[in-house]
């Protein structure tokens, strides 16, 4: 017998400095494991999400989202790939959603999400939901046997693995890559003869099966990342700017720069600018933007000028062919072109890798940030 | 002939340091025009919206409200009325929802909400719903002739009067005013026999009445908000809480303290900060919460134990009964009880005026703050 002079977190961790590090590049196989299954040659596949699943897409007509946190800025990412597909689709917090009254159209399917299944306030939701006039609830979950899983009709799971950083990565990823199969499945009912495949499903689906790819590639920036994380070593603000699907991404990579770093990042949908935030812009406010290149792209870099000719200093994970370039007034990472609907779950990768090395660099505790737990199962 | 020392300005400020003091106290008056010949002994008139406003209620089954800035926060205070009243109501900010694709249910009146009535992202709104299903444009604004109100099939107007300061102030709590009085003119046909006067819209009515004296009795407060504001004077962020209707009125508050003292105000759903921003509290994150005596009071009271508990300082503006009191780790001024419904019009004020003090302090240019324009007329 050999004994292992490792503790159980030093072989868990696999070399990595933290879980939030490690959990940030297994995303590429938990993505494999989320899809692992669920793909034909060129669709998605309905029967691995279990037999109900056809009956409740058949007489979904709209969408009700409910979660916290990560979770749902998964949820309002979603959001706009339901509407593009034509599904009515409102998205809400669950600590909102448990207080008010609600009004609830017929063939109204109603979507939790949580990595845990135990976030106390969803499970409230969903128990208030039940006496409603929906017509199933679904839950999108990572953990099998939790509260939520046990009290929804239907749970497709998203196979992410155990998440232990506070601050989720893989989870969010895996719940993004299993609500655009869901929102494909819905859409295939939309278009067409309403059971037919069509090119749009099979170029996403093709997408979808070089993700894991493409997200490696998007890791290879994680030297330039590190270099662009020392300017906010000494910083104590941040703005993120998106529009469309990666207005909720700058959610996102704000909320991850914030519970880690405790800088105070905060994002915008990038045409409310002038509407306010803009006052803020001075070069003690660096300013995040993600660039994808479509076409929001136009509007996108205007709104970034304006940054630049107040004197903010700007942080662009932009498309390759987007044309913008780092200059004395920013940083400009370039990420390889990108299906648009694929686009938002690949660009929440560097701004992952910038929240991680910024911590390092303020040398917070960052699997267990402070004040933070990693399920709230109290409200 | 007498000539006047006093330029145009000086004459128009009456007195007041800033427009935008001004204004912040002109909304007693401003909230009683706005009313003026639309309320009858206990209920709301409809007449006064013009002949076609009966027509198109009648009509009404779901809303879209699509806005930029503070009226868009306008707007999110009057989902939770229009919900809780029985009509479907979804908010979206201009510059997003104009590049998407849309799905609108039958019966859904799209509604517009600006000051200026030329805001350029909310008229492109306009102009691309006007191809797509809904049933009429109704616009919410201040200004006659402006291009929303030309190109909108109705129009209420909020009769706040010329707003100068840049921060809106009257302009958005007679937006408030105006959405509630619609509302009410709904939900009359979801209770009832669809026509009759019910008492809880003759109790809302009978509140409306009394609320610029209501008002009035906030801005009593000022002295004690000038003591606050000191305060705030040094600080660079400041996190604003609020639960249900009053989530938005945090948003308002902290956009106000954003715009005019450059202080990094964010706001979050109370519920919510479990979720991310609890990492951010520590003696330097002031917090500002707001504490009517509604069904959620006791937790936002659970919420700001948290922050306490984190060495937070906490800024409290409350009910009088809510048993809330000033101790060394926080402050509280006390509101008289008010209704429900009107709450959030009359909880707005003392944030404004927290704003307009602490930018006093700042010595910022408070009419103008820096990279703001009055009206976004363009992208």
């Amino acid at each position: 017998v050999i004994v292992s002079n490792l503790s159980d977190d030093e072989t868990e961790l696999e070399g990595y400095a933290h879980y939030m590090k490690k959990e940030i590049h297994e995303q590429t196989r938990a993505i494999t494991e989320t899809l692992e299954g669920r793909l034909g040659a060129d669709s998605v596949l309905e029967l691995p999400f279990g037999e109900q699943a056809r009956d409740i897409f058949d007489r979904t007509r709209e969408i009700k989202i409910i979660a916290c946190g990560t979770s749902y800025y998964a949820a309002s990412v979603a959001r706009y790939w339901f509407e593009e597909f034509g599904i009515k689709c409102d998205v809400e917090i669950a600590s909102e959603y448990r207080y008010r009254k609600h009004v609830v159209n017929d063939g109204t399917l109603f979507v939790t999400i949580s990595q845990s299944g135990e976030t106390l306030d969803t499970m409230a939701a969903l128990e208030m939901a039940k006496g409603m006039n929906y017509i199933n609830t679904l839950c999108i979950c990572n953990v099998p046997e939790s509260s939520l899983v046990r009290a929804s009709d239907l749970t497709i799971f998203t196979h992410a693995g155990r998440e232990i950083g506070v601050a989720s990565t893989k989870a969010f990823t895996t719940q993004l890559v299993t609500l655009l199969l869901v929102a494909i499945c819905l859409r295939r009912r939309q278009v067409g003869d309403g059971r037919s495949i069509d090119a749009v499903e099979t170029e996403i689906v093709n997408e979808l099966r070089t993700l894991p790819q493409q997200i490696e590639n998007v890791l290879d920036l994680e030297d330039q990342i590190i270099a662009m994380s020392k300017y906010f070593s000494n910083k104590e603000h941040a703005l993120f700017l998106g529009r469309g699907a990666h207005f909720p991404i700058a959610m996102e990579g704000a909320l991850k720069l914030k519970e880690i770093s405790y800088i105070h990042a905060e994002a915008y949908a990038a045409g409310e600018l002038k509407h306010g935030p803009l006052a803020l812009i001075d070069e003690d406010m660096p300013v995040v933007a993600v660039a994808p290149n479509d076409e929001l792209l136009e509007k996108l870099k205007s709104n970034l000028e304006e940054v630049r000719a107040r004197g903010g200093k700007l942080f662009v994970f932009a498309d390759a062919e987007s044309g913008l370039q780092s200059d004395q007034q920013g940083m400009v990472l370039n990420v390889a072109p990108v299906n648009n609907y694929i686009a938002p779950i690949l660009y929440v990768v560097p701004l992952q890798l910038l929240a991680y090395h910024v911590a390092l660099l303020k040398g917070t505790d960052i699997d267990k940030p402070r004040n933070l737990a990693k399920s709230v199962t109290v409200e």
